[in-house]
């Protein structure tokens, strides 16, 4: 059987000789796009069955029809690490969003802090960024984008058993730092372009369960942090070793 | 004195009493755009003298001067890191190399491959997206962006001191290999979209100081896998621990 070159997220479930219907958008990118015909292969994943070679048995402009052969991949969680950021320009919360499904954090939850620059996110759209990421990385799971939510509230509901790393003008190095606590939930928080405010970081620095760490000797921006963060989180907690 | 929240490169020496002439741009943006008077202070580097401290003494649209007080951080200069990296689109490939000048890579190599989607670049585009991304990250060095060159032509001439670092569908966590490697002149090269070809792949691991590494389950894009590679690298051999 030919590996797939085309990976497709569809909200089915998948088995061996299940059918998979598709909608428009699907059908349009498949086969107007893609180009695709009958008898050839796409991969399929849904976030929870993993990832399965399915035959185009059906091709309409409007709708088409897949069956699932063998799977080709089981389903791989990523480890229990979210992402939390305060969301910045545009460009920039997409590229977040499509680097922490890459990255595999397992949520991904944009903040409002103090000096946060936007009031507002695109739910669906970084969703579907993070799915998008999910097709092109071979990923089989998509990690939920929460609605915006602000840090105070967030961090007064806080399950204290889940540590946070976040990214200070600490003398710690990161990798020191997960060395030395205990605890396999984490959160990484990447504050905003303005770093958080006073009272913030005097709040985040008195919680037990939360961890400045630095990232070397240069200033990062949000979205190089966020890459670097969980670039030293998956090599000493996460699924890179 | 107060600690100026402009950065500003200026090809110019630098050291205490030393006046600095500004150019039209330069003024532009100092005085139009950030609206600096005359007796404000600006953070000056020129990737040779480190930072100073300078004041605005003449302040013209078209033109305007100052004078460096005390230097306000010594030149630090990175690790010997060079990052080699295939151009793919146009935003992507800026971001790289925005990146790369973050993350305190020393010189900026785009290069040519197989797979490469583009074949040219705008060096001089790419030098201003690396000084501009110095100034905001605090750096006071800038790394040099080269002329796009063939790969085959510059492993050809490759002083076999320095060793590379190649993301690769390589079983061995990039960590080790640099934990078991010695030398301290290094490379990072990362592919194009469409991987190494296999001429390139064979000729890369044929090669005894190119060193083939993984960057987790999860494939990568160009822009991420960068910035993975050079965390990791700066963790291990660089200037973050």
């Amino acid at each position: 059987m030919v590996q797939a070159k085309v990976r497709l997220f569809v909200d089915h479930p998948l088995s061996q000789g299940q059918t998979v219907p598709l909608d428009k958008d699907q059908s349009n990118y498949l086969f107007a796009v893609m180009r695709l015909k009958e008898g050839a292969f796409v991969a399929l994943f849904n976030g929870r069955d993993g990832e399965y070679q399915a035959e185009i048995t059906v091709a309409n402009k409007r709708g088409g029809e897949l069956v699932c052969h063998a799977q080709s991949k089981p389903l791989l969680m990523p480890p229990d690490l979210w992402l939390m950021f305060a969301p910045i320009k545009k460009a920039r919360t997409d590229f977040i969003v499509e680097k922490a499904a890459e990255m595999g954090a397992a949520k991904i939850l944009p903040i409002n802090t103090d000096y946060t620059n936007s009031d507002r996110i695109r739910q669906d759209r970084l969703q579907a960024h993070a799915l998008e990421a999910a097709e092109q990385c071979g990923g089989t799971y998509v990690p939920e984008v929460t609605e915006l939510q602000k840090l105070d509230r967030l961090l007064a509901d806080w399950d204290q058993t889940r540590q946070i790393m976040f990214c200070d003008e600490a003398l710690v190095g990161a990798a020191e730092v997960l060395g030395a606590v205990k605890g396999d939930k984490w959160a990484i928080l990447i504050g905003p372009e303005g770093g958080f405010s006073a009272a913030e970081r005097q709040k985040l620095h008195d919680l037990p369960f939360a961890h400045p760490v630095s990232l070397g000797p240069r200033i990062l921006r949000a979205d190089t942090a966020a890459v670097a963060a969980m670039t030293v989180w998956q090599q000493h907690l996460g699924d890179w070793s």
